[in-house]
């Protein structure tokens, strides 16, 4: 088991942390099974999503945002993130890969993406092989 | 392998379940792994969020509801509950959460709910350690 | 591990494969455990959901294209596919089900798609068993 930090510095971002992901996973010895990520957080979201042009994260947060304004929808929960725990049960608080020879089977346009929907600060991922 | 019950009392509702899954995973004497919850249904989810405030859960059955009313959207299937077979994808039919010695590694503000889009009934979630 | 091949035929369409997910897991000869589905793309997912109503799936995508229409939201992304990037985040990447007695835990009305949000294409879906 791996304990990742990954560290946001918008209110909203979808910060990738793929590289730390691989390199855990070789320090593991591992061959081949399921990678399974899981976010500590109620306001972060784990994805997986493309990694080479950076508006497809930019357009993901601005319709997320469109459709569930972090005002004006009548929340009633004090903290005015009712939007972010709600982006966060969307996107979800696991994802789960599976790994072979040692290496992620992601596919050729995948990234992995912390879903930050009430930053900046650092959040918590647990990693675990089985 | 547990079978887990978890009765709904309203069309939505957020159930949290995450004591009783404790207390299964205490039963089985495992110490670390992952544990899987399944739902076998399609009208309802599962998901991690907050369980402190009850107006969390209250303001994602509300902002849900608005973005997919249960009418007025055109749905062809017979039921009248289209809305909660989407809902139901949204959020998904399972969660996956890691733990270590004995413990699940859920976050200090991470409760486990059944998400139900079309109750009150009882559900069945299939819990499964590995 | 088994890399299954999911074939769609419109730009948006959910196409059932529970069948040849049950195949491969008799082949496997593996009797109790999780079954991980993994898509390899970034502009499709995976769903559990009703395989008896053709109007439930159809539902489903009215929905989503109605809350994310493909034009007119201010996308940057070039290739005319954000919606489909978005749509794949928010059904997610994969789909964890158990299985006992060499048979898969899904319930009487759960089938498992995937969700074509950008085709129709030949997709690559990876199946490993813990």
């Amino acid at each position: 088991m791996y304990v990742l930090k990954v560290r946001s510095h918008s209110r909203e971002e979808l910060v990738e942390f793929t590289g730390l992901v691989r390199e855990k996973l070789k320090e593991s010895g591992q061959r081949e099974g399921i990678l399974v990520l899981y976010v500590q957080h109620t306001t972060a979201g784990l994805t997986i999503n493309e990694n080479a042009d950076p508006d497809v994260p930019r357009d993901m947060l601005h319709a997320l945002r469109t459709l569930i304004p972090q005002h004006g929808m009548g929340f009633r929960h004090g903290e005015e993130n009712s939007d972010a725990h709600i982006k966060s049960s969307l996107t979800g608080s696991s994802v789960t890969i599976p790994f072979q020879d040692g290496k992620l089977l992601l596919g050729q346009w995948q990234g992995i993406f912390l879903c930050e929907f009430d930053g900046g600060r650092e959040r918590q991922v647990i990693m675990m092989i089985r």
